[in-house]
């Protein structure tokens, strides 16, 4: 199955203005459409993240990609996820997923395989899941993924969709947005991106959820490293009750000696939430310390920066072995990246945890494959009975994504500069901020 | 691909009288050769482990596999490597591999795995390594696999080859047997099965060979556990020039704390020799302690029992996390195994060794795959320009095997019984044996 065609796609869709401890998100987000096409006309695809490095870095590997037979070109490549670029640790506590230089290697990867994997599996008539390994589970449950954010639509994001949940600043507005995001895709679990507001407020968000939602529902939250260990272990103390039954207590504070220090103190205080992670473990050279200091107990994969849908799965194996859960972490992406998302999901058996996903702050309006969006029902993605990734590319929406991104100034994200820009002139990411 | 027929076939191979720390070879290994056919008539097979048990677990799921579709088949299965039964470290000090039960389940996955993928090779039309990844190599070296043995074909074993090693009871005899076997197959490395003789003339037949074979060529020798840590001590400092250059130390001694007590006290003595092992460690559950103890630094892959290919190339991934190496494992077996063996190696990146292979120790007139014999030169077999594993069954050949079979009064393997039989009637397996 010889490699014809390449195309590289660099589109801008349109993202809520989210607030994280990175700032907060800009009126566009980046993404990256891959097709590879075959000598039989046969077209593989796979979405990535964006902006002009990730582009020029896919474009860089063309005259390996062209020519290649799709079913070797991974094997040919496979330096890029077992060589050295692939083994350093490289935490990305200063670097939002998809701008950090040391995952290029990977995150090029990853795409290439994927697309060389839809290219497969629309050539056979067998979906992706059932090309790594079978899938273990049809449907992939993935959690609500809350935040707290500005209002849209006004001002400089006149061309942004002023979304259905308007601005969320307080743990009331949260709840709700919450039981509206419920309302309409029918997440069982929720979590919070946190490391916004004050602790004390986001601990009283946690409880509310827990208050309305009910004492069953998975709650997690997410700060990344906005809070010292000292402040991580208040919170976790506080939110002891809230963050059982299926949550965790993911990256409260930096680096895995941070982490370690937290956990230990919660279990001294009895308190036994999990710590998870995908920024004090962003890749597999990360794990034998965390592993050594019990830092963090659920690691969070993305095909995307891990190298892609067989490392993730090697990765699923490692968590199981040295006693680690496996949740899914996501970024702003769409709906080729959700089916990519649910293929690996769905052929890795310990995958213990439902998967996040930034998939309802993106809008059908922008959703560049054919029949317009992946239906989300009861929190759950269902594979389809259709080959590769089940879905294909509306060269309309894709046009229409490039012709955005053409327009845009910027060429990759930058949480901060959007932040000074729009909410603080003086506002610096620090940690710990509390 | 829905399956519509399975069969179970098992055969006796003859095997010259090898000898090891479980005793004596008989004069047959046992083989299970596994085909399932699909309703379009293709044939995928696999080669197991044999005797009556290994080949009642696969009738066993029976029912399971017509019906399936070679596709999803692994991924409906996969409780039995990823489930509890998998998940239980299961040391095989006292047990020949194929007899521990408590490696039934990955063992009967593994067998389906490769007769699944062999199936959807022949189906696609591509060789099994790059369904599973892409292969990094196309020629896979082999070891040598050196053993002491009785001279064959004499007495009860008439009807077994009368091999054309003959007695191999010294030092001199085995380095005559080991250049004989490079002169045949061109091996560029050489495995001592050991724990026959007397350290000392174990310590003198290695010797021995680095002297014949110059200074480059990589040793390993494989007492299966039958030193005492003083004695595995003795023989790592002894030999600590001869098995560097790319050698190991293999299961000097059982358990992962013995293990890891010789290893200290090697260390300690300045001698960096890493041990090897696929007795301390058989399952992924032996690796967190392993790791712990720093017990083994190179662990022995067998796709056979560790649950398939797919799972070796996961044991792969953290075997390079954790800085271990990885080399294969292997028992008596026929071309089947050997091209399964050959496509999981050339599609795992992280093989940093040589993989052991029984193969020259059996004879074409028992091969059961069209055209004879896989080829194997200059120590290394080329994975071939043909779909699945890339040979095919010679059907004449498997009924001789399963006539031999039916012969047998023995349905499994009992190399102390062997012992017993024809060298000491009052044999028995001690550990420490010296």
């Amino acid at each position: 199955m010889k490699i014809v065609n390449m195309k590289v796609h660099s589109i801008a869709i349109a993202d809520p203005p989210l607030r994280s401890s990175y700032g907060l998100h800009a009126p566009y987000a980046l993404r990256s459409v891959l097709e590879i096409e075959s000598e039989d006309g046969i077209v593989g695809i796979a979405e990535t993240y964006g902006g002009d490095a990730p582009a020029q870095a896919l474009e860089g590997l063309r005259t390996r990609v062209i020519g290649a037979d799709a079913y070797k070109l991974t094997g040919e490549l496979a330096h890029l996820v077992e060589g050295q670029g692939a083994g350093f640790a490289r935490s990305q506590t200063y670097l939002v997923p998809g701008e950090n230089p040391l995952d290029t290697a990977t995150r090029t990867y990853a795409a290439i395989e994927t697309a060389c994997l839809d290219l497969i599996g629309k050539s056979v008539g067998k979906p992706i899941c059932d090309l790594i390994g079978g899938r273990v589970r049809d449907r992939v449950p993935f959690s609500a993924y809350a935040f707290y954010k500005h209002a849209g639509g006004d001002g400089e994001r006149n061309d942004v969709r002023a979304d259905e949940y308007g601005e969320v600043m307080t743990p009331e507005a949260l709840s709700r947005e919450v039981k509206q995001m419920i309302g309409h895709y029918g997440f069982g679990s929720v979590k919070l991106k946190g490391g916004v507001l004050e602790p004390k407020l986001e601990i009283e968000t946690i409880k509310r959820l827990r208050s309305e939602l009910g004492p069953e529902v998975p709650l997690r939250i997410d700060p990344n490293c906005a809070w010292a260990t000292n402040t991580s272990v208040v919170v976790g103390k506080e939110l002891s009750e809230e963050l059982s039954h299926g949550g965790y207590l993911e990256d409260p504070t930096s680096t895995l000696e941070g982490m370690s220090e937290v956990r230990k103190q919660l279990l001294a205080a009895g308190v036994t939430t999990p710590l998870a992670s995908n920024v004090a473990i962003t890749s597999f050279a990360d794990l034998p310390q965390s592993v050594g200091l019990d830092s963090v107990q659920i690691v969070l994969c993305d095909s995307h920066y891990w190298g892609g849908m067989r490392q993730v799965q090697h990765l699923a194996t490692l968590c199981r072995v040295f006693n680690l859960g496996l949740s899914m972490h996501s970024n702003s992406h769409l709906g080729v990246s959700l089916m990519a998302m649910a293929h690996v999901a769905a052929a890795t058996p310990h995958l213990t945890y439902s998967c996040d996903t930034h998939y309802p702050w993106q809008s059908e309006v922008d959703e560049i494959i054919v029949g317009g969006r992946v239906p989300v029902t009861d929190g759950c993605v269902t594979i389809p009975d259709k080959p590769g990734l089940g879905v294909e590319l509306d060269y309309d929406q894709l046009a229409r994504g490039r012709e955005r991104y053409s327009r845009l100034t910027y060429r990759k994200r930058d949480d901060e500069a959007e932040m000074q820009k729009h909410v603080d002139p003086t506002w610096k990411r620090i940690l710990p901020r509390w």
